[in-house]
């Protein structure tokens, strides 16, 4: 794909269909509740059926992208490069966070190898995607360049075409990749226009005085690559990630292939925030799982228009607030399902119904 | 009971083990992940083993409480009082709002008659405990007498006796009645020592004109009884309600019988505060399902010292959103079960763990 493909791409993207939402919120109108009290929950079942055409979950998958990045050598993160890999294979064998909770949501996890600095042997669930070994440091010059930065949103893109083939009605993003809160707080800065410091935070557990030199790397990686917030693609290959493009892409792919896609947390929103600013409609498809604690991730989601559904002080990524959050858009599927109306039930209506 | 025997009860609710909490945090902290990084849920697991000494959850199920109030006849609902009996026929027999949310979180729902305007026939899933036909009017007395108020909380406490005696490891309250947030509003008031005006809103939809109204009739009710804020069973018999009183005493039952209890929203954290307010070792017992539309809501938490877990702007009762935050208490010991440790996965550990 190159960049003229994906101009024509976007101009596929949908935003939904006014009516199919309205003609959802008509039949929950006529359930036995007060109209509207099952609140956001009502909202989801409308852009679920208009995304989708159908009251029903087959089969959710989260993708976990995972990446490393040459940012990490500037010692911005608590742990070591090596993680990424090792947490790779954990999340192969199902040891992982994300493989417990998805478990719980009923979801299947693959995880897809964007560009992590180890070579794996073929595996069940490991999708192997290479753009690199690796991304190069952004506070010396670009992360990755503009092919890279394509390659991984076509990567995104086809995974999403590969699910809907496969029967999968819910996606949910995760990504792993030791550093990658430090290129996420740097798109934060370039598309909310807030400074460094307003969208930075401790990561996976840095100290203060670590937390202010990875915001003295940002604001040097910003200034060398001089990222322009108004072609999302440049900021991507400047200042991002294998993964994080891995994301965009798969978010943008939702969008075309009409599948709902909850995000995750911070790294994953700024995944996110890149597609949304190729295509304002891709935000239609999205589903915010939960408020992250790292600062900028707030500023992130107010810019796409999405409010979290989760307040549990999240900090892990992989995906886990993603699969936490599944299970309500599918409550609210089977609340549109099977609560019956008041004639059905014999139930009065109220005076301002 | 009586006063004394209730007295007596009381002494029996001991606070967590802190050894306990602090044994499974140590657990988790070995696990592949930074540490503290799935937040509360790690904080969900802790209490829910300590609570009960297991790691897995048989069972769960909801209660919801039904009563009618005579402050209805004052106009401060949208909905006619008859919508009491005539939701809980739809709850026996699977049809509203919490049957389907409870199929989804595989929670079994008990309808609980504390108090109905009318007469039911036996049926499966309808617990009869009626304690009067309806409260009395709290605008112009007593909503109910001392021994009513003990019956209520009897009950509730012999349900979650029940429960335990039934293998059920997490329980979830709920609750139905016409006009019921009128008294959980002078609940609100007398325990946080707000204004009226602070803690009550719209219920199930009433506009500005009738919401001023209900503002006046609650202001009077507190004035023709005079509730005492130090004694919780003089403001539950004044203002309360019997579905009310039948929550306080579940809850109160919870932490006599070590059950862990997921609280609903405004009205349910009504019940749940006078439990909180006779005994504060009941708050280590509750977990706070979602912050509701009523402006009350948040304040009576407050007083207790709960957050709420998920931001959905429900408005309905019943107990759907305890019913949607139950799942995430199952999510937090699939976690504490299943998630491998650094020296099990071959993942090295960061430099702040």
């Amino acid at each position: 794909m190159n960049e003229m493909d994906l101009r024509q791409l976007l101009t596929e993207i949908r935003p939904l269909d006014e009516n199919a939402m309205a003609a959802v919120q008509t039949r929950l109108d006529q359930q036995t509740k007060p109209q509207g009290s099952l609140g956001r929950l009502e909202e989801f079942a409308c852009r679920f059926v208009a995304i989708t055409g159908r009251e029903d979950i087959r089969a959710k998958r989260v993708y976990t992208f995972a990446g490393d990045h040459g940012i990490a050598e500037e010692s911005v993160s608590a742990f070591p490069k090596e993680v990424t890999q090792q947490m790779v294979l954990n999340f192969v064998t199902g040891g992982a966070a994300i493989n417990a909770l998805a478990r719980h949501a009923g979801a299947d996890v693959k995880v897809v190898d964007m560009g992590v600095d180890a070579d794996f042997e073929p595996m069940d669930g490991l999708l192997p995607h290479k753009v690199g070994r690796g991304t190069a440091n952004f506070s010396k010059g670009p992360a990755m360049n503009r092919e890279q930065a394509l390659q991984c949103l076509t990567t995104g893109i086809t995974l999403a075409r590969q699910a809907k083939e496969e029967g999968i009605d819910l996606l949910a993003t995760g990504e792993m990749g030791i550093a990658n809160t430090t290129p996420s707080a740097a798109i934060a800065a370039i598309f909310t226009g807030l400074t460094v410091e307003q969208v930075t935070f401790r990561g996976t557990g840095i100290d203060d005085k670590a937390l202010q030199h990875k915001i003295a790397v940002i604001r040097k990686g910003l200034e060398v690559n001089q990222p322009e917030p108004t072609n999302p693609l440049d900021v991507l290959a400047k200042v991002g990630g294998f993964e994080i493009g891995g994301i965009a892409g798969l978010v943008l792919g939702a969008a075309l292939y009409r599948i709902p896609v909850v995000i995750d947390g911070f790294i994953s929103t700024a995944g996110a925030l890149i597609a949304s600013e190729l295509h304002p409609h891709v935000r239609d498809y999205l589903f915010a799982a939960h408020r992250s604690m790292e600062i900028g991730h707030v500023h992130m989601l107010e810019r796409i228009g999405q409010r979290p559904m989760l307040d549990l002080d999240l900090r892990l990524g992989e995906g886990t607030g993603a699969a936490l959050a599944m299970p309500l858009i599918e409550a609210s599927l089977q609340g549109l399902r099977e609560i019956c109306t008041f004639a059905e039930a014999g139930v009065s209506e109220g005076r301002n119904q």
